[in-house]
């Protein structure tokens, strides 16, 4: 006998035959996003928004209580604003897009729509940091920005997307480097214990640097086809910013100085991060933390008898279920009672990765029990109906670090050393992979590698142990490896 | 002796003398909001943000326990877009803003950043929209939209405001009918319950219907200057944009119909709303469910000694306020141990509305009490420390509801009939306030209304009894009176 609606599940493309194909199968099949009458724009539908909404509030909390206001700075920087810091406009320029026309006429000077919102919040803040009382300011804004892209894919890089960009000013290099890690702090939770992706942080090259930085940080993490994804990146802007716009206050010693400033953000992107960190042939997989939806309940029938029974079995499960709690709130379960099959209902609810289903029959019920099916790996395991609501929240527990620990083991698999540029090259091109190499700090080595196998220095790995070794292109002496890799 | 610190209430215009000038002078010196570099945009500063995150928190827990879903479409909408419905166009095409330039290039076709979604939503519900199987679709979005104004208000008119605007669409007329109810309903819930701002519901006339819709339902409530504010609208868009874009379904009936769209929207300007509604000579008055802090704790010593005892009290009674749950979540407070004197801080935080200040003083540690200051009358009753988690939140309840039955009774006190246009212009002119008047249902008169005395129909109240009467301006027949008055 096959499994259940097994022959449903064709309706994907597999995984392994095509990654990007399944990809934009699981988004559109599994209603997440779709696209939209405006080129490289996405709808995000109830569903994918929901998971937005879930790692949004999550990360909201951290934000808040680390101590950040939220607040709200405008759509539009002016284009002399932008054009303040020289980095930060040659490096954003060729990605904006411009109104120049507006109520009914030319604009004098083309505002452009916010490809991130330095430039006009250190305008802003010249105002409100008069003394080192002022600081630090701790602010962080959830908004859309523009940057417009010539090749898109849903959630991962689009020409609007949804995030949060924190902003925030302080008397003293220090206290801004510590905000940076504070900054990636977030990120390294709610991917690693909300979405249940395991990530590298580390330090980017000056190639990866955000324009206008001293330096970034960043965590990064893969996907199931093996390549990287940059998972949330903390900036510390040094004094750039500061300069440019003419921000300076009173120290403790009277003197009149310019504040250190840091920005990071993490996006929309971070849904595709979960699709592609956790999916399989069969859709979604998605940690019960941020699942829209965590138990699903089928009932099973043939007969109106049969029916009723269920229907009675269900609507006392229901009593139990609504009372339940679980880490992210309140269990948040659906029962399925639409006209189809019941193979037609584990297929589209494994599709959106619900975590469990629990299908209720006649002999369930005759046992007081019901079935619980684990999406992952179809692992069943009978539930005496008295116990759901104590076990389903441990059971999600159990689950939300199975998914987690299959990551980790996935990236332990697939994370290789490489000592020459050949060997390197072979092993991208082969099973693929992180590869940990040597790298003496040039950036023309880096670019070197990029132009021979497309890998890029993802980062220079906090925890990465010293070790002497030779740069895996010019030989010059490197301290450590760090993480090359094929990425989003 | 004068009341604490009442030497500084002087930094801030007086209500009475000058409202507007009052009203920024508030929404600057509380720091609520702050002017951009960016015409007619504003900067929502920390205390600002948190009154919106508190009402757009209460709203969206009704939109979805009403069964409606959290999406996102795009910011932009192409210009052939926008312009298929006509009426739609007329009303919203001189206060776009345009992008013509986009990543280095001029762009085919202009898109206009969103004045509202509907042109947007209907191109693509197109494609989600096959069969009454789909419907209702119930749908939400939190987000960002652009009206270029010519004369702007902080937060009451600005070129860019946040907002939410649902998009729904029905099988039917009478289904689209109650989901209009619904929309406003959420509005009169959050405006009177939340906000504390008593509404009236009502119809707008034709001349204030939104552009493309068959009827606009709203609620309108009383500033302190007697002036009315529309806070909240609920439209029924009929056929209209199905029409235009082209959506049939599949009825139960098996026949290609055009479904009937609603959408409703409640803006950022409800934060200023919540400002001249409440608002008096010494700032802010928040009421408890919205006010970012609940309860300021001031210490009041003189001597070293005292300032140990004081401290030694307020450590105390923070474990029991850690503990205070209220209507909206655990208690918001905040002991200020500034070094300035209580006069100042006594100021600092009725500027900014706090409910309740707790004054804690030598006497009061000495006697087990702190002294509770409302903030509306500066009403005192000393309350003992043993009592503050459970009357806490019991006064927070008792102050809410008396500031909603203060503006409750303001409002009926400024609330006049008319029954002849020099009437009505003399109302306006002399004591203000609403003025309820028979109208015929001509626009002509309408208009005639508004060029004599500036007044416009707010609304046709719901709840207006029969009453058989004379048009204001040409005596024709009228069943009913409406609400006329000068407007933000």
């Amino acid at each position: 006998m096959s499994k259940p609606g097994s022959g449903f599940v064709n309706e994907l493309t597999p995984q392994s035959a095509d990654f990007p194909g399944w990809y934009n199968d699981v988004v559109l099949k599994a209603q997440l996003a779709s696209y939209s009458p405006v080129r490289g724009c996405m709808i995000i539908r109830p569903y994918g928004f929901a998971i937005w909404e879930s790692m949004r509030d999550e990360l909201d909390r951290y934000i808040k209580a680390t101590g950040h206001d939220n607040v709200y700075f405008p759509l539009f920087v002016p284009k002399s604003l932008l054009e303040r810091e020289a980095e930060h406009v040659e490096g954003f320029d060729p990605q904006v897009a411009w109104v120049t026309r507006a109520g009914g006429s030319e604009l004098e000077e083309p505002l452009a729509i916010r490809p991130t919102s330095e430039a006009i919040i250190a305008e802003v803040v010249k105002d409100w940091i008069q003394s080192y009382r002022d600081l630090p300011l701790l602010m962080n804004s959830w908004n859309n920005v523009v940057r417009w892209e010539m090749r898109t894919r849903l959630f991962l890089r689009t020409a609007e997307f949804l995030w949060q960009e924190a902003h925030t000013f302080h008397a003293t290099a220090e206290e801004a480097a510590a905000e940076v890690a504070t900054g990636l702090a977030g990120y390294v939770k709610v991917s690693e214990d909300w979405l249940a992706i395991p990530v590298v942080q580390g330090r980017k090259s000056p190639a990866e640097t955000f324009p206008g930085a001293d330096y970034t940080h960043a965590v990064e993490a893969m996907m199931r086809d093996k390549k990287a994804l940059q998972a949330g990146t903390s900036h510390m802007l040094g004094q750039n910013f500061a300069k440019a716009a003419g921000i300076t206050f009173l120290d403790r010693n009277n003197e009149r100085v310019h504040p250190y400033g840091t920005s990071w953000g993490f996006s929309t992107r971070m849904v595709g991060a979960t699709i592609m960190a956790h999916g399989d042939d069969s859709g979604l997989v998605l940690p019960p933390n941020v699942a829209p939806l965590q138990v699903v309940i089928v009932p099973i029938f043939r007969s109106e008898e049969d029916r009723v029974a269920v229907a009675g079995a269900i609507e006392a499960m229901e009593g139990q279920l609504a009372e339940t709690r679980t880490v992210s709130g309140p269990l948040r379960y659906k029962v399925d009672w639409r006209d189809e099959t019941p193979g037609y209902k584990y297929n589209h609810w494994e599709l959106r990765g619900v975590p469990f289903r629990l299908e209720v029959g006649p002999r369930d019920v005759a046992n007081g029990s019901a079935m619980l099916v684990r999406r992952l790996d179809r692992a069943k395991d009978p539930l005496p109906v008295s116990a759901l609501q104590e076990e389903l929240p441990r059971r999600l527990e159990a689950y939300q670090r199975m998914v987690f620990q299959r990551a980790l083991d996935f990236r332990a698999q697939n994370t290789h050393e490489a000592n020459d540029l050949g060997g390197m090259t072979e092993i991208l091109d082969g099973t693929g992979g992180f590869v940990m190499a040597p790298w003496c700090g040039s950036a023309a080595c880096e670019k070197a590698v990029s132009e021979a196998n497309g890998a890029t220095i993802r980062v220079v790995p906090f925890d990465s142990p010293d070790e002497a070794g030779s740069c895996i292109v010019d030989g010059a002496p490197s301290e450590r490896r760090v993480l090359f890799a094929r990425s989003y």
